[in-house]
């Protein structure tokens, strides 16, 4: 049985529970707080030395964190990461994107907003974020208005982990009028058997 | 014949330099000037529409960028990524660590500092980094205090990654004194068979 410590709010865990779902792997799911600082402890850090969620145990105690490397870990064998050397790297090549390009602007700026309440001393930082997830954005629109999926013709792991904190990219200020493109992706993924929505009732 | 557009100055190009050098992989390599906007040119976003370095050729003629997604792609097969499962999940586990938690801060200050002469404008956001790329550096040298390399009992694409940008973290002001270990691996990683200094002659 693998156990996930991780927060259904955040994308980046909510990544593990999608792919997790899709493949019917059976897991124990442990809610982790961070805003009471519960990654910062002894016990967390001997997990996840770099304090942050997700963190997996494998079945045989192993622990792994890094959520696209969790989500490649679980996805090997499946439909979810293609066995083509070219196409797999490419999948690495849009959870790269989503981490540096994306994540940073749309997740944070999320984050200020829905976990923080957007406090004073952070709304510089906010709308700073603002300029960097709209180009992200457009990045994905170009692609996905040309493409049903980022890398071939059936969903993998490189649409998980960009689709987690773009669904909810308006609750970071970014509206998705713009996007048709995006817009129609993001249904697709939510037709897929197993999707469940991000929600800590669906841990 | 593969080809390499970008500039060795840049940690994210010089890592796929090293391994090509490591591995002795022809290829040709095209210096990419981005003070100058050859990455924003419409040429260059036919190639990668994000508008970054580097960005490599494959032989038929493919694209593929993403430093650490060019560096899964060309040592597969090789024994800088193993191929047990856990351990290439590991292995991008520090990779994306390397472009979340460390790049962000310690490529970003050396940047400011050494590409654009630290600015007045960009002093503060500057600063700013010191922590980050501290905490980063923290988390490398509690495990390097351990282990030889960050993966296993040789090094991998893991290992590179995070050089690439580590030993040339004073340029970015982040002092490597306190991080015996981090010194160490670096002084190993250059005794390898191949290994090239990050200097645009190297090109």
């Amino acid at each position: 049985m693998y156990t996930v410590y991780g927060d259904m709010l955040s994308g980046n865990c909510y990544k593990i529970k999608l792919l997790m779902c899709f493949l019917d792997i059976g897991h124990r799911w442990v809610h982790v707080d961070i805003l009471s600082g519960a990654t910062h402890t002894d016990e967390f850090r001997k997990m996840n030395p770099n304090a942050r969620i997700p963190v997996i145990v494998l079945p045989d105690g192993r622990h792994l964190w890094e959520s696209n490397a969790i989500l490649n870990y679980l996805a090997q064998g499946s439909a979810w990461l293609p066995e083509a050397a070219y196409d797999r790297a490419r999948v690495l090549q849009w959870q790269f994107f989503e981490q540096y390009s994306h994540e940073p602007y749309v997740a944070t700026a999320r984050y200020i907003s829905k976990y923080l309440g957007l406090p004073p001393e952070r709304e510089a930082e906010y709308h700073a974020k603002q300029q960097g997830g709209h180009k992200a954005l457009a990045v994905m629109e170009q692609h996905l208005a040309e493409h049903a999926w980022f890398v071939g013709r059936e969903p993998t792991i490189a649409d998980i982990s960009l689709y987690a904190y773009t669904h909810v990219a308006p609750e970071g200020g970014f509206s998705l009028d713009g996007y048709p493109a995006v817009r129609r992706w993001c249904a697709d993924v939510e037709t897929i058997p197993g999707y469940v929505k991000m929600d800590r009732a669906n841990a």
